[in-house]
């Protein structure tokens, strides 16, 4: 066990700590040799170049040809030519505008009141960032609330429009897409379309489209007279689209300060765009992952928040993260299976879920402890004579962090002053730069996402499986799923989930509810 | 590559369905060694022998001396004395009465309003059920929405406060403390008090207090004439406690069905009794994680549940799981560093989000699927002539999990009917027998949590060192950290941490915010 004089050192010398920010990192409690950051040194310095290129906008995603340009977007200076510069600026002030005007009621729906609700219909990408930044600046007085269709639940969608109720005559759809082509958004679109129509509501009126020029969405929305159309440019990509219209448009009609957002992470950048290892906190962050996981994605990344409007960043890191790193081949091809696998929700309560397994249980973790300095804005509050919740806080979280020490499980403490746009903004551009070095130090195209499509294209053949064995049915007595597969030259049991999937929710479809699959008998009523 | 014939196969071999829950359990995607279930058969048996053992009321709690009898809450006849018996049955029947009477309005606030919000305080076992519960079952049409305190940030309770707004009239503060002594809650509670003095009403008029009797909040509730008194005894564990008064009362308040929930747990508990491997899905549950961790927690539990309600179950099973397996002895003493970490939100959500790691990257995970049948309440809607969102739910998960399959990761694949309370209870008496089965799979014991405490420990040191560090500080021009170690004989480093803490939140505390922590010097106003 190291001394206290030692951590007391350790600390000291390698806390990175940006003033201007009120920024600190802390890698103390991470048990890297002495050698470590010297032997990284070359990863690390190739690491720094690459960054270099693709802001200057190199082709980093080659899979599909285009640069990558999330750091132009808070400083729309470094983008590399005038089109794209021009392009970020006329955005952002639209976007400014734009919530101006429905802020004033200069844009209000038919009703003659304000917009006073947001939907926002996206997945992924185009949900995550903005539920994040919502969660944590969000706040009573804000000139809207905001929900979200971030999925293809029919139930779910029933369920947003039961919360909103009467308010849906002061409701304003915001749908993002970049590809204007994502299923569970267009599903979540023509279900709230519908829901406007039959409240006798023109759609258009209330509905703004945040997607690739030209894209389907973008000319559906043209074509409605959709109130307002905002792009998302092929040099973005969705898990760092946060500070184009994705994440703007959302946070300006929240009231949130995007002017402090895209400073925060434009001050972030340039903190960490130097490459000088010990003070680049996105690149110790990398660095430490690196040591973690041995470069392999060896132990889990636990993510602990001490604070409440901080607990979606583990949901937003899941995607930037996994979807980033966790690739099949590395970039010369070679197979690698990479990937770090994030969770968490926020401290102390975690403490509550979890913290047992973590000191006592399987060590396949680190934690990376975020501390925000101020407690509260009001005034302190004393649960005991001179110590308040907070002091609680903060203690649980040292306390935390030196009993996992103790039994060798390490973690980084990264510490913001307060939660605040221009914070949010810094912390976001720390962890895109840290995962775009880490996509270096172990060589993998941390651009691209090969491996979802799978997926989708398996769910698309179930789905054509879905209608062709629907119009096969017979009436009763019916058939078997493997009768009826053979008649559609498909796996039975394929054909028997469909089948069952549609036995509860068509009621022309109807089976004799035998227990044992093979005998099972479905019909058309 | 198997076939989709011989899939088709396994699927039925190996399928549990339990006709009265319309549940099934579908292991066919796990790629376990045809002996697999044999082999295990002595483990699993002594599983089902210890099983039996707990629900007679052996003392399987050994460190705390205590009976673990969460299964009689759902089937008091089980209970192992006529006093426990009459105790659940008398303490559910005050559960109903007491929520009848707020919904009646019987029991109501000084304005003579009903009570329309529910402030729930607790932690960990104490909140993660009701919030699991109350997101799973409630609908705009509740008798009431419910707030949570489950931390100790003095910010999280301002802005639930601030969303309270002038509802606090009519809002309703369920406590929820076993030992009565849980800092947190304590905090949350003294701070919720504060707020309702300032607003000129009588705490205790609002207030209901789950807790142990005799505890210390127990003592404050009687003392101070609250509501209602709700007992939580000593058999009932926190992870398992949402059968009990913790998460009944809230249940009920909420307008849910808590007999449908316990029948719902006390069927699947029949079900999952019977000590007969191939029909026990609590039982292959446990084999499964068995054997896809080698019994040693090698791999990740991810939970995808694809239904938006679902989306807390991975929050509730972080803890139900992590908290009971995550333990560093077996029980014959010997060092094992046991546990599986589990995450999830929801499919198809995640999808977008990290099933590109999942499918290509760092294969240390499984998956468990959970399909809900019913994709609606209301009529269905076309987005596609003849396919709607929930064909595509359903699409997806299928689809996601052929694409996983294929890449050799495993999965685990629930279906139920329905989100109701009869189901949410099924499901939850299916996941704790899982791991109590498990448990005794792996030969620890699940109904402890030894590794808590040190980080609580470890913070009441730190609060009093913040105190006496405090005291000792001196005017300007002040000492450093280094040298306030020294007068209060503590590390530097923990000094230094108080002292930032302080200095961003206690007004009379200052320093000279040199950016370096051996320099920095910190004094009193």
């Amino acid at each position: 066990m190291d001394s206290t004089a030692s951590l007391w050192e350790k600390f000291q010398k390698y806390l990175v700590a940006y003033e201007d920010l009120e920024f600190s990192l802390d890698i103390s409690r991470m048990r890297f040799a002495d050698d470590f950051l010297a032997r990284m040194k070359p990863e690390a310095d190739r690491a720094f170049r690459e960054m270099a290129e693709l802001e200057t906008g190199a082709i980093a995603n080659a899979d599909e040809q285009r640069m990558v340009g999330h750091y132009w977007l808070r400083n729309p200076q470094l983008a590399p030519n005038q089109e794209i510069r021009a392009d970020i600026e006329k955005t952002n002030a639209r976007i400014r505008q734009f919530a101006s005007d429905v802020h004033s009621g200069s844009i209000a729906p038919a009703s003659g009141k304000k917009f006073a609700h947001i939907l926002l219909i996206g997945i992924g990408g185009s949900a995550l960032g903005p539920q994040f930044v919502a969660d944590a600046l969000g706040s009573a007085k804000d000139p809207s609330n905001i929900f979200f269709f971030d999925n293809t639940d029919p139930d779910g969608f029933d369920r947003v429009f039961e919360k909103i109720g009467d308010g849906i005559a002061t409701t304003l759809v915001v749908v993002i897409s970049k590809s204007g082509g994502t299923k569970e958004t267009r599903n979540g679109m023509l279900e709230a379309q519908a829901r406007f129509e039959t409240a006798g509501l023109n759609f258009g009126k209330h509905a703004v489209a945040v997607t690739g020029p030209g894209s389907e969405l973008d000319k559906f929305a043209a074509q409605h007279n959709w109130l307002a159309r905002f792009p998302m440019h092929d040099w973005v990509g969705g898990r760092t689209s946060v500070m184009s219209a994705v994440g703007l448009v959302p946070a300006a009609l929240l009231g949130f300060a995007i002017d402090d957002f895209l400073a925060g992470a434009a001050t972030m950048d340039a903190h960490t765009r130097a490459p000088e290892v010990r003070k680049n906190a996105a690149m110790l962050l990398a660095l430490m992952w690196y040591h973690a996981g041995n470069g392999r994605g060896e132990k889990d990344m636990v993510i602990l928040p001490y604070k409440d409007r901080l607990a979606l960043f583990s949901r937003y890191l899941q995607q930037l993260v996994m979807e980033s790193l966790g690739k099949e081949k590395d970039r010369d091809g070679k197979i690698v299976h990479q990937g770090i696998a994030v969770y968490g929700n926020k401290g102390s309560t975690d403490q509550h879920a979890y913290v047992q397994q973590l000191r006592d249980g399987v060590p396949n973790f680190f934690v990376t402890f975020i501390e925000v300095a101020k407690d509260r804005s009001g005034p302190a509050f004393d649960v005991e004579e001179g110590i308040t919740s907070g002091d609680y806080l903060h203690g649980f979280l040292r306390g935390t962090r030196a009993a996992l020490y103790e039994k060798d499980r390490e973690s980084i403490t990264i510490s913001i002053p307060e939660v605040n746009a221009f914070q949010i903004g810094s912390l976001i551009a720390l962890y895109e730069r840290a995962v775009g070095f880490y996509g270096s130090l172990v060589n993998v195209n941390a651009y691209h996402q090969p491996g979802v499509e799978a997926g989708k294209k398996a769910a698309t053949r179930l789905l054509e499986l879905q209608s062709r064995v629907r119009q096969a049915l017979p009436q009763a007595p019916g058939q078997t799923s493997e009768q009826l597969a053979q008649a559609v030259n498909a796996s039975a049991e394929d054909v028997f989930h469909v089948l069952r999937h549609l036995v509860a929710n068509d009621h022309a479809v109807g089976s004799d509810s035998n227990v044992r699959p093979s005998q099972e008998k479905f019909f058309l009523r």
